[in-house]
């Protein structure tokens, strides 16, 4: 049984990891290291990783190898997860095709779409199949998480039936909240780092 | 000259203002509405909005349209920034194609390839040019963020271009940390919501 791990911890984690991933084969990693790369300071760090029994060497850091395994172990990436993606348009695409996914554990078990031009062609080497196919498609390939990349005005509608579907976990990357009840839902909004950024960009060139 | 907001709150704001967007004509909004769309407790969305001198009213909350303009002109919203993509594969067209962006004032000034089949084709009507026009364009244009939609192999290149070009503001959306010490850099990891689903996966799956 595992710990539970505060949402803000858990949060970071997956920074961490990506750090991490940069370092294969630097042996040790400090925690001020892994601070900078993440933008917070080395004491949080340290806090984060002793939720997950971690220990660093005083003066020498964390190994890296043992680090990421526990960060994997604790975010429960030690196993596959079959990943449905609605839409196979080129957000579809792009998130199939992207390869921090299925470095991390994550496998694209189907592509769905609506589109007639779309269903049958090739993705990464996984086939786009008709949307109809979802509740049938679902509990035969023991898919437990949907990826909505669809038009914003279809995101809602997707998202039901994937719920419906049994799909208790759900990211959604529609520029649009979705309200199901049923299940978790996570918003990726592709605009907010470049917001971030903006605000930066005005503050330098007002200082 | 506007005051300086802490990190923590700038990183909130688009998650507000995403939340007020779905709101337009409802009125008012609470803190509670708010706080629960973001994922936060009403206390910190009431400090939050204080840094931007934002008062909502006892039993009634704040005004929407007002809520908005306010966070827009503290996020720099108020102005449109021209941003050059670099890479027009299937990221760099779903990239171009969000309607988050141009909902938020970015516009999408230059998409550049190396490819020559990629060059000369159009995305969400803006052609794609080649990558050796990107120190001529970035003044020309007044483009002043870069975004990386690039295989991982090529990010770091494009990032000291970027920077060598002038750009002060980065978005890497390949999955890898670059380097670049000229300029701010932010890293969208796609997979980092998708980690956090599975974290909270197997807690429901334990529990």
């Amino acid at each position: 049984m595992r710990k539970h791990i505060p949402d803000a911890t858990v949060a970071r984690l997956p920074v961490y990891l990506r750090c991490l991933a940069m370092r294969a084969g630097t042996g040790t990693c400090s925690s001020e290291d892994l601070a900078r790369t993440a933008g917070v300071n080395a004491a949080q760090v340290r806090k984060d990783l002793s939720f997950l029994g971690a220990q660093g060497v005083r003066g020498v850091g964390y190994d890296v190898d043992e680090l990421k395994q526990a960060i994997r172990t604790a975010l429960g990436l030690t196993h596959e997860f079959p990943v449905v993606i609605v839409g196979g348009g080129n957000l579809g695409r792009a998130l199939a095709n992207y390869r921090g996914f299925r470095e991390w554990g994550f496998s694209i078990a189907a592509i769905l779409d609506v589109d007639a031009r779309r269903i049958g062609s090739t993705i990464s080497g996984t086939t786009v199949e008709p949307m109809s196919e979802l509740e049938d498609l679902v509990p035969a390939r023991g898919i437990e998480i949907g990826i909505i990349a669809t038009p914003s005005d279809q995101a809602q509608i997707v998202g039901d039936r994937l719920a419906a579907a049994g799909i208790r976990s759900i990211l959604n990357f529609a520029p649009t909240v979705i309200n199901v009840t049923a299940s978790e839902v996570r918003v990726v909004d592709l605009s907010t780092e470049l917001q971030i950024l903006a605000y930066h960009l005005q503050e330098r060139s007002e200082a």
